[in-house]
């Protein structure tokens, strides 16, 4: 066991550290570290068991989290000095590039739903330990907190602890609380919580705190008083130092006023990254020409997923009998989570699930997947493992109007650099597809249609990812028609008016957005002579935009994978949007 | 005054309207009308003044404000017979369609920070009367609500009251708190509201606590304990009847349940929009090749606008000393707002700056913006008048990570149909673009930029929505450069080594991405040989996707206009994606 005198010792080594790793980069957020020096070193060297999960909810003091890291012996020392070098998985703010790291942060009021996520699991797996969250006071502003304080107090989550670093300043100002702490006391106890106040530069206190979890069956909020770039006369409790590393001459100052702070403890946290195993498992079985909504086909095929996987969780956001979850909210009660109308926390939820392993499958209107979105773009920093559904896609949804009316996700969903993105017609595509969000592993799309539609495929037919299906088809077709969900049939009736007319038209139905069939739409749109017309029940025309791009002579220079800490340059070299990447691209077309 | 009982009769009357209203439609929300028709008749008929404001949260029981409204002499009654048609303004969940509507709503959580935004708006004004929001309590499970309660308790907003139809019942089972109607209290109280828990059905206990408003500076919340179906015996406090109408049978039972209710009461409400008026004003001046970041830029030119209208207002969500919104805040403190980090709540309040006539500005991390994606969404059918700016966009920031780059933004933005989307790439054009934001009554986005860049333009360079600027130029353009923002500087680079080796490329930059220069881009891609290349920050390459339909021979039938209530078949008509629409074009085509 760490004595005081150590744990004390280690704050001010996790210190030092930060403001030197932060000084070595030219950038970072120093001072954040210091008020959470204390707590750092009283959960990782004392109070964090093997089987505790730990999320940095505030990610801009990732620096501290390094310097834990490396001195719980989880990375090498040497390696901190590489902090938000373009080479080093040590970022700016905490991603899954990190293979310590299971739930990025950055964008604040995530962690805790995470954490709701991460303590339901446990409770799933009937697994030990606790799940604790270090969020700074300015995040509590976030009404996501307050979405996953009112879930995990409703689900009594007596494994899960939150650390309110409250150390008064957020980056332009003032927090709107300040130091009145009994404010976050009162909120948390009002959303069900046990809340208590300590001084978080006294690592006497917070031990104790840390030891009453569990009474009450309540999750604990440990509101810490702290104060911003402690231990530093020049920095402590002042304002506009907020994403400010110190100069050498300042980090010289601040290192004599720490002075020595020699100690070496072990810790017992280490964490590590689920596995993901697909199971396979026979799609559902439709007739041909029966109509069928997709949305319908959905609850169906994850009811079957859900029969072949038992680490597939559903959530719902009081829309299950829409968007047709509620197959599998009936049969599998245990797996199943109601999240009320609070999108952000149920992606967040999601994205803690996923981080124990977990398959979640979050569905809802398409439209309310935008209040999410925030979330959902975190998720995929992450790396989590989350196939997210929206129903009622489209002005086809009728009379409900346009705030109904998903108009939106799929610009959502395929500016996600490594998500899948999946649109089915019918049931049997519907099913099948869903098998495909099942295999992959990240961030997989769905959209479903809340009409129903007529089965127009076999039951043998397969759907990879990458791929399109040519619905109608001639030697001598004059134009080509995309269709995708909805306007798949649509097409088709076109088709047969073109036919009355003379006038032979190829209709394509493009199920996979996300990877884009793009070689075999530059084929059929050649064979049709070019002529091509996209019809989506979307703003934006953003397929029309994507098959655009496949058929014609533009090339795209954009951000197609994730990006990660490096300077300015590096970076726009890297993802290939510099002037190097446009020399390049524009000799090839000008010398073709 | 309205008598007791004269009002009980009028929350019959408008329980009638809205059960026959739903019958005659076919669809929509009855049973949640009448858990509030107490309600809605006390407020309408007795306690609301002239100068008060009402706000809808609850969308979905748009049929009881619509009865009121006419049952008011807003509208005619003949009217209520037309709900969700296609041709009606009486939508399915209330839209600006309708002119008395002055804050959408139908995604839940967001009439209360626009009710945040409209008593702020009051107070700025040193106007009488009230805001009142009614919602269900359902939408208190979304954090917003909670970012609004907050914001409303540090305001002291004594001129807002909040009434929580507590029916139990969600819409696809019990809400979280069911009757625990002390849990609403004890949340409202946390966050520093005056909170109080009457019979939502009982008249003369509804105006009791109305009355009380005002005391201590404190909003008012007004927890009502009703039955969802209220009133008839087979609706009644029944689970499965959300969203559903009763057909004509069940219609008759119920109106025969409730019996006559001849009464007819004035109503002192009447709601306007307000009209928005332009004051030109000089833009600011740049010298040429003065290094000068666009988010730097942005904050001088909110400056200008802001002395030349007073009407304008800046909303902050913690970080105003990186979006540079702060030489505002410094210079005009009355209309600067800080929401902290809390985005939703600070694009609703913007929505409600904007329903009282004043002209928001806010700004926040371009990444940061998605948190409040669902606002933004429903802000564009409330037809508000809000200028977005997203700052620090693209991997162009550098070291802070992935989680801090605005990848996404302009997918969202673009997604909306009538928005207008601008990237300025240096501080003459940002002065500029900030000048055309004023001018557009709508949604507006402007995208900046962390880093320093030269300044391209002289300050007598005009930037009219919808245009280009080509910046380099041959008579034997080999290819085609399209830049935007960050990249336009990387394009110009590129030219110059690219001329090095003997190749002509012209660059253009193309900062009005909605709406945009088709048809000049078309022109300038034509004397390029049709050889384009796109580079831009911002993952899904959809500027690429934009140029290449611009460009190319794709005929892209997608949702150009924000659409309505009414059938299914109707829309896909009348947004010209159905199967006419495919045949039109497809015919154009192949006769081409």
């Amino acid at each position: 066991m760490a004595t005081i005198e150590q744990l004390k010792t280690m704050a001010n080594k996790l210190r030092i550290h930060s403001l030197r790793m932060t000084t070595t980069a030219g950038s970072g957020h120093p001072t954040t570290c210091l008020s959470a020096a204390e707590i750092m070193s009283v959960l990782f060297f004392s109070i964090m068991k093997k089987e505790d999960e730990f999320i940095l909810s505030k990610g801009h003091a990732a620096p501290i989290l390094w310097a834990a890291f490396a001195e719980a012996g989880l990375i090498e020392r040497e390696e901190l000095k590489n902090l938000r070098r373009i080479d080093s998985v040590l970022e700016g703010h905490p991603t899954a590039r990190m293979p310590l790291i299971k739930v990025a942060s950055g964008s604040l009021g995530q962690g805790l739903s995470a954490g709701v996520g991460m303590a339901l699991a446990k409770k799933l797996d009937h697994a030990a330990g606790r799940v604790f969250v270090l969020q700074g006071d300015g995040e509590t502003a976030e009404g996501s907190i307050w979405e996953a304080a009112d879930c995990a107090g409703q689900y009594r989550l007596d494994n899960l602890v939150v650390v309110v670093d409250a150390n008064r300043l957020g980056q332009s100002g003032p927090t709107r609380h300040g130091h009145d702490l009994a404010a976050y006391e009162r909120k948390f106890r009002a959303f069900g919580w046990e809340a208590e106040v300590v001084d978080g530069h006294d690592v006497q206190s917070l031990l104790a705190a840390f030891d009453k979890t569990g009474s009450g069956g309540k999750p604990l909020a440990v509101v810490a008083k702290t104060f911003k770039g402690r231990g530093i006369s020049f920095l402590e409790d002042k304002e506009g130092w907020h994403g400010k590393p110190l100069n050498e001459k300042e980090l010289q100052a601040a290192l004599d006023e720490i002075g020595r702070a020699d100690v070496t403890l072990p810790s017992a946290y280490s964490p590590s990254r689920p596995a993901f195993t697909f199971h396979d498992y026979p799609s559902d079985n439709y007739s041909r020409n029966d109509m069928i909504s997709t949305r319908v086909a959905y609850g169906k095929a994850l009811l079957a997923l859900g029969r072949a996987d038992g680490r597939v969780v559903a959530i719902d956001g009081d829309v299950k009998n829409s968007t047709m979850a509620e197959d599998f909210f009936k049969a599998f009660p245990g797996r199943s989570f109601e999240a009320y109308i609070a999108e952000q926390n149920m992606a967040g939820m999601a994205m803690g699930f996923s981080a124990m392993g977990f398959v979640p499958y979050v569905a809802t209107f398409a439209a309310f997947l935008t209040r999410a979105h925030d979330f959902i773009r975190m998720a995929q920093y992450s790396g989590a493992n989350i196939t997210f559904v929206g129903s009622h896609a489209g002005v086809s949804i009728g009379a409900d109007g346009p705030s109904q009316m998903g108009l939106e996700d799929l610009s959502m969903f395929l500016s996600m650099a490594e998500a899948l993105v999946l649109y089915p017609c019918d049931g049997v595509s519907t099913a099948k597809l869903v098998r495909e969000t099942a295999r992959h592993v990240g961030i997989s799309y769905l959209r479903t249609t809340r009409d129903k539609t007529p089965v127009l495929y076999g039951n043998n037919e397969e759907f990879p990812c990458g791929g399109l299906k040519v619905l109608r088809r001639t030697e001598h077709d004059q134009a080509l028609i995309v269709g995708c969900g909805i306007t798949v049939h649509e097409a088709l009736k076109a088709h047969d008016i073109l036919k009355g007319k003379g006038i032979a038209a190829r209709v394509i139905d493009l199920y996979s957005l996300q990877p884009l069939p793009e070689a075999d739409l530059e084929h059929q749109a050649a064979e049709c002579g070019g002529k091509v017309v996209v019809t989506e029940d979307h703003y934006g025309g953003v397929i029309a935009g994507l098959v655009a791009r496949a058929v014609g002579k533009v090339t795209s220079l954009h951000v197609k994978e994730i990006p990660r800490s490096g300077t300015s340059a590096e970076l726009l070299a890297m993802m290939g949007i510099d002037s190097q990447a446009i020399v390049h691209s524009t000799e090839a077309l000008a010398k073709q």
